[in-house]
C-alpha cells in the first residue's frame, strides 16, 4: 500500500477567537500543539507512505522545523494553503502530481484530513486507506448521539424530525483511490465549484462509485470551538491510558 | 411562572457497558452523581417550583435520600418510571394530574429532561420555560460539527449529503404548556404510539403549533456511552470555574 496524506491546516480557528492570528492547529493538547498530534497518526501509519501539509503561508517554516525534529520522516511537503480549504487541499494535489511528473511513484490513495483532529488512530487510518482502494472511496462517520431535526421554514421554528437511524457524522481522513480524488478537484477547480468536503465532490462526479462507510467511535473530534479544548484533553489522557 | 420538571432518570445506560444494574445516572462527576448534577440545576432555576423525577424501581430511596439530604425541596415526587422513557414521563405527567386535582395548583409549563444531562444551567431552563409559554413548545438544539449524510439504499454507504445549515442537534429540557404536553401524551397512550421524544409527539399531535428553537453550546451532553466521562469531568471543570 503505498497511500499519500493530505492534511489540511490552514483553519484560523475563527469559531476559537483567538487574538493575533493564532490558529487552531497551533493550541496545545497534552504538551504538543494540536497538529503535532496529526501529523504524528500518519506518520505511524503502515500505509502512509507521504505526508503533504497545506497550512498558513507563516506556519510554514514552523511546521517544517516541528516536523525535523520531531522525527515525522513522512512529511515530504509543507505548502502554503489557499483561500479555502479545497483550495488548500488542490495545492497539495498538485504538489503531488508535480512530484509524479517529476518521477516519483504516484500514490495509489490520496487521504484527506483536518489538521484540527488530532485523535485519529494510525489503525483506522490504514483501515480507511485500504477501503478506499478496495472501493474507490472511504470516509469514517459516526452515529448523531442526539435526534436531528431540519430548521423548519419560520425562522426560529424547527420542521421536520429526521429519522436518526439512516443519518452519520461524517469526518475525516476520507480517502480515496487518487485518480478518483484528483480528477474529481480538477473538474471542480474547472467549474469553480465549492463542496462541503471532498466526499462531496467526489459523490458530484463520480455518482455511479458509492462512498464505502467505515464506522468510528467518538474520539476523533474536530477542534473548532474553545469548549473542545477541555475535552481534547480529557480524549487525550483517555487514549494515552489505552496505548 | 410556574413550571414543573419532569426528569427522566430510568436510563440503564446500556450503552455504558455498566455492570450489576448500575444507572448511568449514578456514575459520579466531580465528586457527586450525574442525577445530582442535574436536579441542582433545576433547584436553582426560579422558573420551576416542583421537580418529579422517574427512576428505576430500586433508586427510588436513593434519590428521595439524596434530595432530602441536598436540600432540593423542590423534589416534591420521585416514581418508579415505565419501560419506555415515554412511558416514564407518561407516569410523571399522571403524578402531576393526580396532584392538580388533589387541589395543588396545576403548573403553567412542564419542562422534560434526560437525567443524563447533568450540565443544562438554571438560566437555560429558565430561558426555555419561558418560550415554551409564549410559543406553546420549546427545545434547545445546537448545530451539528461535522457534516451529516443519509446512509444510501445499500448497507456500508453513504446516500445524500444534508445542507449542515438547516440541520439541529435537538436536546432537553424540552419545555410545552402543561395542557399541550399532557394531551399529546394522552393520546399517543391511547394510540400506542412511540416517538422520539417529547417534541416529536407534540409535531404529531399540535401540528399547527411549531416548536420553538432555543439555541445552546455544546456542553449540555447526554451521559450515554464510556467516552463521554472524562468529557463531562472537563465541562465540569471548565463551568466551575465560569461560576
Amino acid at each position: 500500500m503505498n497511500a499519500t496524506a493530505i492534511i489540511a491546516a490552514s483553519g484560523v480557528g475563527k469559531r476559537m477567537n483567538l487574538g493575533g492570528g493564532r490558529s487552531k492547529q497551533m493550541l496545545e493538547i497534552g504538551g504538543f500543539p494540536v497538529i503535532h498530534h496529526t501529523i504524528k497518526a500518519f506518520q505511524e501509519a503502515a500505509s502512509i507512505k507521504a505526508i503533504c501539509i497545506a497550512t498558513k503561508a507563516e506556519h510554514v517554516e514552523t511546521l517544517r522545523t516541528m516536523a525535523r525534529e520531531a522525527g515525522f520522516t513522512k512529511v515530504t511537503t509543507v505548502i502554503e494553503g489557499g483561500e479555502e480549504r479545497q483550495d488548500s487541499v488542490g495545492n497539495c494535489i498538485r504538489s503531488i502530481r508535480d512530484e509524479a511528473a517529476a518521477g516519483k511513484e504516484m500514490p495509489e490513495a490520496i487521504l484527506v484530513h483536518d489538521g484540527a483532529r488530532p485523535f485519529i488512530q494510525p489503525d483506522e487510518i490504514d483501515a480507511i486507506a485500504a477501503l478506499s482502494l478496495e472501493y474507490g472511496a472511504s470516509v469514517p462517520a459516526n452515529r448523531p448521539k442526539d435526534t436531528i431535526k431540519c430548521i423548519g421554514t419560520t425562522p426560529g421554528f424547527f420542521g421536520e424530525t429526521l429519522d436518526r437511524a439512516t443519518l452519520l457524522q461524517v469526518q475525516t481522513p476520507q480517502g480515496f483511490k487518487a485518480d478518483i480524488l484528483i480528477k474529481a478537484h480538477e473538474q471542480a477547480a474547472k467549474e469553480g465549484r465549492y463542496a462541503t468536503d471532498d466526499a462531496a465532490l467526489v459523490e458530484r462526479y463520480f455518482p455511479a462509485n458509492p462512498i464505502r462507510i467505515y464506522e468510528t467511535g467518538y474520539h476523533n473530534i474536530k477542534i473548532t470551538t474553545p469548549e473542545d479544548l477541555p475535552m481534547a484533553e480529557a480524549i487525550y489522557s483517555s487514549l494515552s491510558k489505552k496505548r
